[in-house]
């Protein structure tokens, strides 16, 4: 079983895989940054359903057979992943000062379509739609086991956001520990009594300045701090803390808005790598006051260097202020 | 100027340029892994002296003149630096919740040699010894300005390291704040009156497993929760709040120690990018109880995915004493 591994220096968990290790042969990418390929076949492909271990979930045509073609969109368990749900949490004194948890959890691939070339920003609304049914849909399987205490959806796109399947898809993990970050809008609402993004939208609403888009639920922005170039924020403009609680009018809001703003945003920066992380409260006990679910988006431009690594301080060579003009503008001409 | 604007939602520093952004076909990398080169003439060649700032240091043969050949290792002013060391530091109340500083602080490169194709693991020991005495040279000159708190000195080499340029170099950065995870050991040393770096070393020369190698003055390991694969801490046996206090025989001790590993380490991973940070503790009146300066070498196999992104937690797939079984034995052949 892995273990979760409490970096002491840096105040991290580090997930190591203590049972098997990668050669660097096997190491997604090399130093002439080309992809290694971990498979000749896409596992991923219409046709393969027998590389992938045996599907959880899928939306099919034709009461096609499970792991078979025919479907729509398909979950798989993670064929690499390092959790297991087995068991119980336990936390573990190692060797003096150090200690671990096991790591217990789940991560699941959602495949969104069973076409290999084609991309997340081509997909018609209705299979967005499908996709983000089938996040909720596994986001609550998954929250109704009382170990698992935050599920993290996200997605990498390209080479440069640690995709290391070309093909198109989004994972899933559930996690039995709250991620630090987690809690900062929980400490903010205890200090203040009111929601940290509630007062974000509010701020920005007034300024302006950094505003992309008003949809029916959302609001997209560039964040005040952007971490990384072009950095963009989908908030719902209601106060939700759970990403699970989302509705049919929300989802076909979000995928329509999302859709839309991707194409730009890949058209605007020449098609850069991305990832999609959704930030949601904790579940099952642990307290998600102050909580606000948003997602966001990161084009890939500039790969973490020592000085990120070292002091922890991200670099951003384009101010948000002139990100969010960009888009803002190209929105409304779509929107015209 | 350009601002630290403080992030919120993730308790970091970003560090924005907000008088001129970057296009996105100026950006280091595009999606499909390859170079977008800056200058299409290397700024750091000998003969292109002019193309960067004036140079602040250098070891020169022959009496050549400043910015001109001649030079074995020379230290010129970023010339993309968000930071200027001009005025005092300025925390600003930014509308509503937001806050800010202002980027004081300086960046130097340190390029340890002319010839664009030699890389620094097959410098001589003689020039990166040289390169090392730069370094405390420059380390000192900066930390004799009291508006500087902390001194990040860093090597990113290889596209995979976050390298803009791909000829050697190293870069210093002189900070008015510390960053948070330097005053980690400041927190451990308050509670349990001892240092967290020592009692790691006690604990790991017990242990055995993930030691790799011990010289004069330092022991090489990979640390128990490690968050790039075969990562190798260099760590003085002595302890030592600071870089800038090392001495002769230590900066010759560590540069045969360094070079030797890296020629190890480049062979037995197939020659990956990889950053060289070293941390060291905070100055000028910030107490530097706790800290004990040493040195990280993370070679970058994988890109920080969503899920790293968004909870923080890195994944590991080599576990550390594989790592250091591996390493150690071929320091043990090299040494006999």
């Amino acid at each position: 079983m892995p273990e979760l591994r409490k970096d002491l220096l840096h105040d991290k968990w580090v997930l190591i895989a203590t049972e098997q290790a990668l050669e660097p042969r096997f190491f997604p990418i090399n130093r002439n940054g080309t992809y290694v390929r971990k498979d000749k076949v896409c596992p991923f492909c219409a046709g393969n359903e027998s590389l992938t271990p045996p599907e959880i979930a899928a939306v099919r045509k034709d009461n096609s057979a499970p792991d078979s073609p025919g479907w729509i969109v398909r979950t798989v368990p993670s064929k690499y992943s390092a959790f297991r749900l087995e068991g119980e949490l336990q936390e573990e004194q190692q060797s003096g000062i150090y200690y671990s948890c096991n790591g217990l959890g789940k991560q699941e691939v959602v495949i969104g379509n069973s076409d290999h070339s084609c991309e997340f920003h081509h997909f018609s609304l209705e299979r967005i739609e499908l996709i983000y049914r089938m996040f909720k849909e596994r986001y609550q399987a998954l929250a109704s086991d009382p170990r698992i205490k935050y599920i993290q959806i996200y997605k990498n796109q390209g080479l440069f956001a640690g995709a290391s399947q070309e093909h198109s898809h989004s994972q899933i993990v559930a996690l039995p520990i709250v991620p630090l970050h987690v809690t900062i809008p929980a400490s903010y609402y205890q200090q203040n009594q009111k929601c940290l993004l509630c007062t974000i939208m509010g701020q920005e609403r007034e300024n302006g300045k950094r505003i992309i888009y008003e949809s029916e639920y959302y609001i997209l922005l560039s964040p005040y701090a952007s971490r990384f170039s072009y950095e963009t924020w989908i908030i719902p403009k209601e106060h939700k803390e759970h990403f699970g609680g989302i509705s049919e009018r929300e989802i076909s809001d979000l995928a329509r808005t999302l859709k839309t703003f991707l194409n730009i945003m890949l058209d605007s920066l020449s098609n850069p790598s991305y990832n999609i992380v959704i930030n949601t409260g904790p579940i099952n006990g642990v307290s998600a006051e102050g909580a606000h679910w948003f997602m966001e988006i990161n084009p890939r431009f500039i790969i973490t260097n020592g000085f990120e690594m070292a002091t922890g301080y991200y670099t951003n060579p384009v101010a948000p202020e002139l990100s969010a003009s960009l888009f803002r503008q190209r929105m409304l001409e779509n929107d015209q």
